[in-house]
């Protein structure tokens, strides 16, 4: 009989389907797993896989007593309580950097979109506006790349890449991070100093308390007011309050977002923004992103139902 | 009394600012000048600043008869009938290079919007649809770039400035240019062999009789169904009418143009397409690539006037 895993987040069907070739799914969608299946059914639950972002604390893993292995599709954890889980001797795996380029591709997106208004220049045409030689605001030329600079926050994987990227765009690139790395980028010591210098702000340090709204009203408004902030980390690290009235008093001049504080409902206040791009937490949404974090979950869960280490664990502490 | 210069093509009037400093302007404003200026007005005009695309033949020339350059706004001259100007001795400048980077990014930005779907994944979150959980088929994963093999068709700067750009995305970058260069990208010697081997086609080749609808049906398909095609250069180089049927029938998956056959004019049935990224010839359209630009045709004036050669001067032949 195939062992047992439990589905906790809401995936789509598609990127189950080479887990329900090989063990027996228990597919919550998202909903609190005692709502869908019996405590029976739970109690023979091992391991289960669980986007990193989705909030799984200890009470919840006391409703699975034989839980042994939690395994985050993707590279974030941070919905999942480290200390609570060590405690009960779970173990943690996720997808170290098999989305990286994936994802960085989407901040390089968000940001050249938003930096040359892409959504206003595409409408520009569609409308007719430009064949009828009519004036739109939203066309003045922008400070394109060259020169730019452009700052990172957090070095790891998809920071690294973001900055390369960002450099073969012939721009400036420098990066704070806890702490400095062997990167040909300059290193400012803190997120201050990083935004006083930089007017596109990329984001992509993990998530965690230390993190939370630390992007805030104070750091957007040192871009400037040419100032970009692109998020393709978690909602949690920008406080979004004050980047919806950053951009709506004009303090900088427009935001590349894929990521949201409570996903996905993303305010009004938001969505009605022109200066703004948008998506739904597409970073890792490609084939080869998808199959790589596949690879990781398949060999985390065969390993750990043969009793052997996670080979892509989540080291904590 | 300052110099007389005719402006021929349609510029925007923050464009001319500093040309009306130094010169006299004669603003045509994209008509043709006899129908807006006197015959003995435009007898004094010994230059003009026009853009490279607009027609420009031995005719138009005869009408200014102390006509001695014609200076091109950006990298372009296709427009210019550079035998019928060198018969009558008129030299021809242009802006080598000053607005390569920006158009570059203005090719990465279209060719990443169009693989990554950006118009759809931003109209996804705006409308509701993903807080609502509504599955859309636009939204299914696509490949992305890193591995992707992306065919630069012309080694210009621009072409070399975009290969550097796609090459730091993790892609293969393979080139067809009339000649071989030093880059450290693949060669292939025809656009047929580029085309089979690519899927992403990013066209950067100046425009000529011999370019004059290049890409074609054949050409397109040959990039495969999940092919897309994104032109920066000058919209004659693709055979429009069977880009729009390849779009259509799905013989290639998207594309992303800043340049169209008779701009400003698009036909309905290219901004009907939801997988094209479209955008208003603002390659070049950057506040520093306006300065760059700006500055060698004030060199190239500056140098005609007194009588020296141009320092940006189209090389005839």
């Amino acid at each position: 009989m195939p062992d047992k895993v439990l589905i906790y987040s809401r995936f789509p069907k598609s990127v189950m389907g080479r887990f329900a070739e090989r063990f027996e799914l228990l597919d919550a969608a998202g909903k609190s797993p005692h709502e869908v299946f019996s405590a029976e059914e739970l109690a023979g639950v091992r391991a289960l896989v669980t986007a990193g972002g989705t909030p799984l604390d200890g009470e919840a893993m006391d409703r699975l007593p034989l839980l042994g292995a939690i395994i985050c599709y993707g590279t974030g954890y941070d919905g999942v309580d480290l200390t609570a889980a060590a405690r009960r001797g779970i173990a943690i795996g996720h997808s170290p950097g098999a989305n990286a380029s994936s994802v960085a591709d989407i901040a390089m997106i968000l940001m050249l979109a938003a930096t040359r208004r892409l959504l206003a220049a595409d409408g520009y045409v569609r409308s007719g506006d430009w064949a009828a030689s009519k004036p739109s605001p939203m066309m003045r030329p922008q400070a394109g790349l060259r020169g730019r600079r452009i700052g990172v926050f957090g070095m790891g994987e998809i920071g690294r890449k973001i900055a390369a990227r960002a450099a073969a765009f012939e721009a400036e690139v420098g990066y704070f991070s806890r702490s400095r790395h062997e990167v040909p980028h300059q290193y400012f010591p803190t997120l201050e100093a990083l935004a006083d210098w930089c007017s596109v702000l990329m984001i992509a340090v993990r998530a965690s308390a230390e993190t939370h709204h630390v992007v805030s009203a104070d750091i957007l408004k040192r871009l400037g007011e040419d100032g970009c902030v692109v998020n393709i980390a978690r909602g949690s690290v920008i406080d979004q309050a004050a980047l919806v009235a950053a951009l709506t008093d004009k303090a900088i001049a427009g935001a590349g977002l894929d990521v949201y504080e409570r996903e996905p409902h993303t305010p009004d206040a938001l969505t009605a923004l022109p200066n703004v791009v948008l998506t739904p937490h597409i970073g890792g949404h490609t084939l080869e992103a998808h199959v790589a974090m596949q690879d990781c979950v398949l060999a985390n869960l065969t390993a750990f139902f043969a009793g052997q280490p996670l080979p892509h664990q989540v080291k904590v502490g």
